[in-house]
This record gives structure tokens, sequence and C-alpha cells, in this order.
């Protein structure tokens, strides 16, 4: 039996979510819910099989409807998935799933309490070449981790209620997350307002693990190139991942350091070695798309989504520490991880 | 007349500067000061015309040598340039002037008071490159500077003695001191140490102006790829220095922000302005050479070095309160200069 | 007054059209033409304010219609297009116009008898790269141009009907016509066929104009890398067109060669100079919307299109000369012009 | 017993072959063959312990000179050889080996009959990155080869007595020939001389094989970029060779096209994969190096030189036939080879 989706707000991203749901007919009816009437008359023509309504309540009732998506703004994502955790629906969040950790958390208690599928639109960890490198780690491709050292800078998109972390390095945190299981014990970040309203439009996070693994995010709105550069630093092979390279987006370097010390003129120095590079294909698929089959298979029972709510609201707790510790200076703030 | 000049160390660096010194005949003699009798006959192998020595004292009463350059380990820095001014000589000193502030200002007071010279060879401070850039900051084509963001990673050469941030760092806290006139109020750094001995490999350098200047230096040893890239923000216009380009290695982009707010769907933001890319052409030149240059011209009389003692010392402070910031979990160190 | 247009074909192309013909109202009514109905209700679906028709015959008679634009296979542009000129239509054909010279210039004769546009969708023409770059060479920038040397390869795409010349070299004549006024004197071509079917897949094409200007284009479709570069030498400045950069399309090199020998070692040589880059900033506009715009601006008696028949016209010429080049082992064609 | 070498010229190239066989001592006595005074000083001073002469003819007579090496003017190669021959020393010559191919054959007829090493330097033979594609295509990584296409530009160095093709493109035919065994049966080019003088500042040259394969070779002294650019076909796998990629010269493509046709809208069309890409290791080893051990092997009786007195007859040939056809408006010159 099929099963409808609501999907709540069309502004800047609701309508992917909806292109995605359409398709491949694994949900119906598809339902657009938007306060908007411009909006929702422009979603009724642009996809002429589907159906629209005014406030999420008008769908919450209805049994043909298993599902909603939320694609509203950040500070109604917490209400708007209550009500319909609480109606017995399936939910799928735009990032951050939340303002808060404990918003979050709330969130993904409900869902457990309610047995729904609780899932959050971290679109990054759909991505072909996310899980490409994902497979390489957990095959032991590359060793143990030693740092992620990413760059995520362009220029303009200033947001107006959330800083450059919570709208960049956001991805970073989710990407990270979906490649190791590890959580980071102290988070530390610094950022900056070149312009009024004291919003972030630079930020530098840094995160330690017990494990002894390091990661730099660099962020930044006011940069005049684009990048989107993640280095992953094995023991034994390092990984370029450069998200703007339509050809080569994944690079594997068999390159490392070595404790051998050797003597050359005046400097003892670790010995190192470059090998080969390789850079395996990475299928074109939308990441939207695995995102959303992600979330049906969750619901017809088949296993937990990859960015479940637990998963969302990990991510939440490493900004929110990244937000306290820029508003003191840059302390380290601890986390702990259950 | 023409002055002699001995250089002292002939390992790693000191070629070059027996190079540089030695062709262009404004110093005669050359001679190169080395305890290691098997570097002392290479270097005299090398240059035919030059003449050798075991150790400083041999020279410091020779009328005939006018300079002194010190191409040593860091750590004999102070010693040798110490010895060297009260001899009456003039002194141009590796890149660091010595390994603490306490150490270099006693140098920069000992110059003071012997009327020599002392410079420091940072070598940057004289590429053609970054003097082209520091030609348009003087000249407002950047207007206000709000940010320097310097990626500079490699693979290799980890120093036995001294972190990643006194090895690498230590170019972008001169290049920015030689382009800015002010100095930060505020250090932060952090490190981390991969492997044993507890020198950091990879490290982050976090700083703050009272001008409202931001900058963010990201070294490491332990990337596959090298980068060397510098991004310089001014309100007007935007620089892009990539010190591995052999063509373009200094781009401006006349692309920036402005504070009118616009509306799309639901996102107030910040606009910004996308216009040309310029590079201009860069001068081949050796940046040694303006840098011994710079040193001669000073010696006879012609102004200042760029790099001068002063100069050098400034950088060791804020490499010193970096490492403070290190030991200290990144706390914010505060700085006051004269 | 409003006028309507009729858009043939509703293939690869022809949603293109109908979108462009479809924006900004000028064209009233739209009607798609296309004999297979599976397409036909796809384009209603797509674009539900247009009309639909099964073949050509029925529109030609409507009065409400003005402007016949043709996106078939290239075997019936002829066919079409002088059918649609008869009923005295405005004729945009996609590019080439016609298979051969005569067509083309039947056509041509045709439409300027009846006093009616007919434009070729040479699209690269509009694309603002190329008219920036035109508007340089028609400024004297670049001085006198020497030579165009251009690089068109890439993987896949086999036609089954033309060979690589008239697929991706059409791209490189119509450009370099529409920089330059004059036309080739001369024009050689080869071509190698790897699979069977006889329709070569690579391709070389040079061509020779009475003012010295040399023009070489290498096409392909067996390249693992994708290449888009045009070089463009002038005895002042030359202009390196890259259509895969999407920041800096058209750079261009204050560099060239000067009559001066020098003598350096054992080699007398001319002297060269190096200097400035300068890369424009290029409007972000859709080439076909320019295309449309000006074929709607020749209908309305606003001069003649950039893309003329006769525009079209030549570029067969060009192409058809080629052809008879590769039949004869690449022996040099001549062409003569009004 | 060591074997002692003169070196004949002193000039541009002479310099990089004394050090080469300067190094290593393979070769003893080195002796530099310079009629100019100034010249010939320079190179003792540079090298002490390498002996001086001022012309060939005063070491023909020595027994402790086994070799003579030749860097001269291109046009005084086959004389000199000719000489070293019938003193019965082994000879290597720069490329090409002389400008004739009668004169080339007369060489290597001479050498077969006095039992001496004849070999050429093209050095680019010898460069690991063109060793590793030889090892690749050796091993049938490619498949079968179905095309090379060269593009090799930069801005300057005009030749006094050689066009363009004798310049760069040797360096292409030189690498093909060492790369896959067949010669090609037939030779075409056009060139352009944009400056006084007559010779060619830009060339364009292809060359067909019995076997299908197609070589398409670009060559320019006027372009604004500089370009080393060489693509390889083959029906499994496909090479890029990048010249100016200090971290990846050498790319292997896993893509191809297939006979398989598929249906896509209006288009039939070959098929094509797009798969992985491996950049393997090259070794940072002096080309220069390995061919003069590649000549000291030969003498001492170990194999033919792979750059042998044939292998640079051959490639005069190409050249010859390639100037023949220039001449000729790019007439298809046939070759035959036995």
């Amino acid at each position: 039996m099929h099963q409808g989706v609501a999907i709540v707000g069309y502004g800047y991203w609701g309508p992917n979510l909806v292109r995605n749901f359409n398709q491949g007919g694994r949900f119906r009816p598809v339902v657009v819910v938007e306060a908007n009437p411009e909006r929702l008359s422009r979603a009724l023509m642009e996809y002429p099989g589907i159906e629209g309504a005014r406030a999420l309540e008008e769908v919450l009732g209805r049994d043909d409807i298993a599902a909603v998506a939320i694609a509203t703004p950040v500070c109604t994502h917490f209400s708007l998935a209550e009500a319909a955790l609480k109606a017995g629906k399936h939910v799928l969040v735009e990032k951050p799933i939340a303002t808060t950790a404990a918003d979050a958390e709330a969130l993904v208690a409900l869902a457990l309490g309610r047995k729904r599928v609780l899932a959050v639109d971290h679109t990054y960890v759909y991505h072909p070449a996310v899980q490409r490198i994902r497979g390489l780690i957990q095959a032991g491709e590359l060793g143990r981790i030693n740092y992620v050292d990413s760059t995520r800078i362009n220029l303009g998109l200033f947001q107006h209620d959330v800083n450059v972390l919570w709208d960049l390095a956001v991805h970073d945190v989710a990407i990270i997350n979906s490649l190791i299981d590890e959580r980071p014990a102290k988070v530390q970040a610094v950022g900056v307002a070149h312009l009024s309203g004291g919003i972030e439009n630079i930020g530098v996070m840094m995160l330690r693990y017990a494990s002894g693994l390091f990661v730099h995010i660099n962020c930044s709105w006011v940069s005049p190139v684009k990048v989107r550069h993640m280095l992953i630093g094995g023991d034994r092979k390092m990984i370029v991942y450069d998200d703007l390279s339509p050809r080569e987006p994944v690079k594997i370097y068999d390159s490392g350091v070595v404790a051998r010390t050797v003597q050359e003129r005046d400097r003892l120095m670790i010995d190192y070695r470059v090998g080969d590079v390789y850079s395996p294909r990475i299928e074109q698929k939308e990441a939207l798309a695995n995102c959303v089959a992600d979330f049906a298979d969750a619901i017809r029972g088949q296993g937990t989504p990859l960015s479940s709510g637990r998963f969302g609201c990990d991510a939440v707790r490493i900004l929110e520490a990244a937000q306290a510790s820029i508003r003191e200076g840059g302390r380290e703030m601890e986390l702990t991880w259950k």
C-alpha cells in the first residue's frame, strides 16, 4: 500500500523535497502545506498531480498521510515536528533538526516513544562522494584517522538568523559524524562579525576526540573564491574531497608520514612517503533522492535512517557547544556522549 | 669602499646566503664560517673566490669584515648575533631572530646602542608578489582590510626542535606584519602532535586586531597536497595570493559584500557583488637577493631594512604568544605594542 | 500586438526553445508542433499555457502565428524552413541551417524575396563570453588577429548522421565568424573514424585567411577529458576563452612577441613580453535567451539578427568544404566570398 | 677500466651534459671541447676536475677518450659525429641527429660498420613519466592505441634556423616512437609564419599508421599560456600526460567508447563508459641522467640504447616528410619503413 507525505514549506528547499518525494511514486498522495497562497499555487502548477493545504493541521488527521517533511524556517522545526510526531506521523526535518540540543533530544525521545521514524535532511551525508569515503574508511583503507581539515568558503548569502557555522559548518559536522562513529570530546570555536548585526560571517571550529582525532573547520561568507575542500588524514592513506571538482571529487593519496627519522644537513626529520593517487568514479546520483529513499526504507521497517533524529541531535549539540565557545572567546567546551 | 661579510653556517640555508652575498660584488671579502670541515671545503670549492674560517671569533676582529650573516640553528641565533653586534658588526640573522621575545628585544636594544644595522631574513617579505600586494594595500586598493586567511600545508619535513607554527606560520606572520602596520591585540592558537615528541605538526592560529582585522592561519606538515594560499579581504577588493601558481600568484578580485539587504524567498541577505579579476605580472626576481640588497642599503645608511630587528622581534612576540596559547588550550593571549 | 510562434520538434533542444520563447511574453500564442503524441502531451504538461499541433501545416495558415522555430533533425531543416518562409513566416532554424550550402543559399534568397527574418540558432554566438570577446576585438584591444586555436574534445555522444566537425567544429566556425568579419580563403581538414560506420569521431580543421589569420580546430568525441579551450592571438594581446571555467571564462593576456631579435648564448631569438592578465566579469545570462530576443527584435524591424540566414549559410559553406577536404585526404579547398 | 668522454659544445645544453657525464664517475676523464675561450674557462671553473680542449681533433687521437657527446648547432651534428665515429669513438648526439634523413642514415651505417654505439639525446624518451607510460602500453593496459593528441605550445624562444616542428614536435615524435613500435605510413603538416623570415611559428602535424592509429600534434611559439598535454587513447583505457603537473603528470582513465548503440530522445549514439582515474607516482629522476646511463650501458655492451642512431634517424625522416608536406600545402606524404 502506498503511503502519503505532506511537505511543509514551499520556499527555498521545499521544491526540491516535493520533486524528490513526487518522483518514483513511493509516496502517494503528495500534499504541499504552505500558508502563502502564491507559493501554494506555484507548487500546484509545477506539480500537477499533487494536493495543497494551508496548514499542517489540515493533514495531521488524514489516514492516508503517513509522513511529514518539514522545510520551514529553523525556528519552527521543533513545534512542527512535535505536532507531526504526536499525530503519529513519520517525520523528516530540514537540518538543523532544532535550534537547541534540548529540543532536539525531546524530539528524539518523542519519536522513540511513538515508534515513529524521525530523520533529518543532512543532504551531504547522502552524497555519493561522502558515501564512497565512508566505505573507504570503514574498510580500513586510511588506517587510523588523525585529522580532518575542511575549508568551506564563498561569497555571499548572509543568513539573517544564524551565523556561518550553523549555515556552513553544519555540513562538515554532519559529514564527519557520518564518516566516524566517535563524537568529539572538546569543541572550540572563534568567529568574527564584520557587518552590523553581530552574526558571525567568518568562523573557525576545532574538535578534539578521545582517539586523538583533530578536526579543523574554516567557514566564511566573505571569500572571493568558492572552496569546498576537505582533507582526511589517516596514518595509512589520505583523502582530498573537493566538492567542486566535477570529474575527480574524491582523491586517495597513498602518502603518509613514517616515524623513522633521517638526517639531512642540519635537520632531523620524520620521513614521509609519497605514492600513487587514485580517484574512484563517483556515481552522479542526487543526494536528496538517496535521503528520501532512506527515509522511505525506514518507514517500511528497513533499518534506521543514516541521518536519524539522534544523528541530527548530535550535530546540534556540537554546534551549540561551538556557539558557546565563541561567546567565551574560544574556550574549550567539553562534551560527553552516552 | 667595499665591505666584507662573514656568513656563519653552511648547512641548509647558508649556501643561498653565500650565493647572494657573493654575486653583485657589493660585499668583499666574503668569508664562510663553518666548524664542520667537510662543509667548509665544499663551500670553498663551490665558490672559489671566498675565504673560510672555523669560528666566528676568527673574523670578529677583522676590520675588513663589516657584516655578519647568521644561518645556524635557531637556538644559537641570540649568542652569535650578540657577539657580532658587540664587535661592532652589522648583523643579518635567519628567521626567527631568537627563540624568545626577551632575547629578541635585547638584540634590538644592543643594535640601537651600537648604531649597527640589525636585520632578519624573513625572505617572504622580500618576495615580489608580497611587495606588489603591499603596494596595492598601501594605495588603498583593497579598502579596509577585514580578514586574512592563510593555508600553508604540505607533507613532510618535521622539524626536531620547533613546531609547525615556528616553521610555517612564521612566514604568514611576517608577511602580514609587512602588509599591515597594525600589530595584533589578541593571539590564540591550538595545535596537535600526532607523532611522539610532542611537537605540534598541525597548528591553527588566530589573531585579532583593534581595527577589527581577523587573521586565521592554518599550518600542517601532514597534508597530502601542498597548499600556499592566502586570502586578503578588504571592504573594496580582495586578493588571493597563491604562491604555487607560477603564472598568476596574485589575483585581485573586484568583489565584495554590501550592507544593502535584499529579499529572496525566505531569506533576508546581505547583498554581494562579483566583478572583474586582475592578475598583475609579478617580477621573477629572487626574494633573497632583495633581502641582501636591502641589508646592504641599510649599512650604507640608506634607511632601515624592511625586515629589521624590530620587525623580527614582533614576529617572535606573536609566535611566543601563540605557543603560550597552545599550552593553555587556546586561551586568548593579549599583546600590547608600544 | 503580440505575435505567435510555433516551435517544431520537442526532442533534445526543442524544450529549451519553448522555455525561452514562452518566458518574457514577447510571443503569444506559443504552439508546439510535434508528431509524436507522447512528446506533445509532455510539452503541454510542462508548459500549461501553450498550444499543441501535430504538423507544421496546421499552423502555417494561422494569422496569429508570425514565426516558426525549427528544432527537428538536420535533414528536415530545409524543407520545413522553406515551407514556413513560403507561408510568410519568420524562421529561426537550429544550426546548421541546412545540410548543403546550396540549400542554405536557397533559404537565404527565399527570405530576402519574401522580406522575412531568417535566423539560425548558433547559440554560442549569443554567449555573453563570446560577445565580450567580440567587443574587445572590435575595440582593437588585441590588435591584428594572427591565429585562433580551438580544442573542443570530450567523451561521448556519437552522432549517427553527422561527423564530429558538424557536431562540434560548427561551434568554433560560428564563434570565429562572429568575432571576425573576414571569411576563410582556404579550408583543410582531416578526420578519422575509429568505429564502424565511417563517421569521423576525431577531426582537425584548418582555415587560412587573406589577412594572414590561421585557424586550427581540434575536435574529438573520444577524449577522456572534456576541454573547451580557445586561444585567440593578436599582435597586441591574446585571449584564452575557457568555456568550462565557471569564474574566469575569458582571460586577456597582455603578452606577445616582438620582432626585435636578441642574442642569448647560441640562439638568435624573437623577443617576447609577458604582462598582466585580466579577467572581466562575464554576465550569467543564458545564451539562448539572447538569441530569441535578437530574433524578436529583428521581427520588429530592429536590425538583422547576429546569427542571420546569411551567417548560417557561411558556416555551412565552410563545413562543406571541410568535408570535401577530408574526402580528398586533406587537400586545401579554396573558398570565394562575395 | 674507466673510459673518457669528450663533450663538444658548452652553450645552452652542453653544461647539462657535462654535469651528468661528470657525476657518478662512470666516465673519466671528462673533456670539454669548446672553441670559445670564455665558455671554456667557465666550464673549467664550474667543474674543477675536468679538462679542456679547443677542437674535437685534439681529442680524437686520445686512447683514454672512448666516447664523444655532441651539443653543437644542428647543422654541425653530421660532420662532428662522422669524424668521431671514423676515429672509433662512441657517439651521443643532441637531437635531431642530423638535418636530413640521408645524413642520419649515413651515420647509422657508419656506426654499424665500425661497431660503435651511436645514440641520440631525445631526452624526453628517458623521462620517468614517458617510461611509465611505455610500461603501461606494453603491458596492454590501454588496449589498442587509437589516437595520440598532443598540444605543445608556449610563448617565445623563436629559433632562427629551424621551425616550430623541428623545435617542439620533435619531442612528440620521439615520445610516440618510443611508446609504439609502429612507424607512420603517412605524414601531413601545415604551418604558418607570422613573423618575417618564413620560419613557421605555428605547426600542426598529423600521422596515420597502418594499424589505424591517428596522431595529431599542435605546436606553437606564440601561445600566451604554456601547455604540454598529450592524450593517448586506447580502446581499453586512456592516458593524459601533462608534463606541467608536478604531482600527477600521468593520469590513467578507465574510460572508453563502446560500440553498443543506445537511443536517447532523437539521438542514436555510441555508448561510452566513465570509470576511475589512477595517477601512479612518477619517480623524480632527471631524464638526462637516464640517457647518459643508457649510453654508458650500451658502450659496455649491455644492449642497444633506447634512443639509438636508428631511433634518431626515424624521427628525422618523419620531420623531413612533415617539412615537405608544409611546402606542398599539407599534402599527405607516404613513408615506407623496412
